[in-house]
């Protein structure tokens, strides 16, 4: 039906996640319509960061200097690790500004039945990270998935011979949400992680 | 927050129709998370497409040979014409396997607001060839919107002197549509339209 180029490119385009046949056609005449800088652009900026981007040789985030700039930072706290499934959790906490200590990507959660087992995660190398220094609290930042759960379970057990102040982050209603339309599931959590209204 | 080459992608993937920012981000990570060579695959089917891909010099349809495969296929009738807006309209005619004869792309639909002209388009070009050639029939293939409509009565006053059989396909209930949650213009249109029943 198309030229066979263009075939070729909706069919590589599909291969995106979240990209169907429709997107990727839309995104096939955006790239003939627009032009050859725009092009360029995009490919150099692909290619580059597929060069250029590593992991963190200390807290497994993606980085393109080594260690990362969280790492080296000197004004975030050293005795405070936060623990994270991926790169992108670590983004969403830091745009939040809720966290000023440092971060341990796991490179994923817990879940056999897709192969993923604790040897697959930094799970080995966050234990020696807190064995060896001089850490005082973890943060565990994890989804509150089925994967999520258990990748915590297994955490708590795993790391509680060493003593530390260990934490999850609280679960509940979402700024602006209307509990009428909230699930069961957080509103439970909800009233699990209820906490005394302080009187000033 | 994100490596500097890891930020520069996620903007520059932005910039492609469709894409926000949580797209752009699940976009990146799946960039620097496969292979080297399905990244190469993807960029050089862009890249080629943007080299080869150019405009059938008959029917301005999206090709990699000039004139295009619908042009040369000896099988398709010359004496009708299909007028479509774009080369996406084109293949989904080609599809549904409903026309048998030639095309002429206009590049666009009339809407003098967003700067798109007669002039814009390649209504010219089809004047010439309907003018020139024994083409008998002229199929209007455009989406019943503003635009659309606006082209089609352009079209229809500037071919009416060629004496020309000119048509536009139909509009009413799509296949399998339920009557109640039709919109009222095309129920509108699909009485316009109704045809009378063959007895056998």
């Amino acid at each position: 039906m198309y030229a066979t180029t263009l075939k070729n490119l909706i069919e590589e385009l599909q291969k995106l996640p979240g990209i169907g046949p429709k997107s990727a056609q839309r995104l096939a005449f955006y790239f003939l319509a627009t032009s050859k800088k725009s092009v360029e652009d995009i490919v150099a900026s692909i290619m580059e960061a597929k060069d250029k981007i590593t992991y963190c040789s200390v807290c497994f985030n993606v980085t393109d200097v080594n260690p990362c700039n969280k790492c080296t930072d000197a004004t975030r706290q050293d005795d405070s690790i936060c623990v994270v499934a991926e790169t992108k959790d670590l983004a969403a906490i830091e745009r939040s500004g809720a966290f000023r200590g440092k971060y341990h990507v796991l490179g994923g959660l817990l879940s056999p039945l897709d192969g993923i087992e604790p040897e697959t995660l930094r799970i080995n190398e966050l234990v020696t990270r807190l064995s060896k220094n001089n850490v005082k609290e973890v943060v565990l930042a994890i989804s509150p998935t089925t994967e999520g759960e258990a990748t915590i379970i297994y955490l708590t057990r795993l790391l509680k011979p060493l003593g530390l102040n260990m934490t999850r982050i609280a679960y509940g209603l979402p700024m602006g949400a209307d509990m009428d339309y909230a699930d069961p599931v957080t509103l439970f959590k909800s009233f699990e992680g209820r906490r005394i209204v302080s009187h000033d």
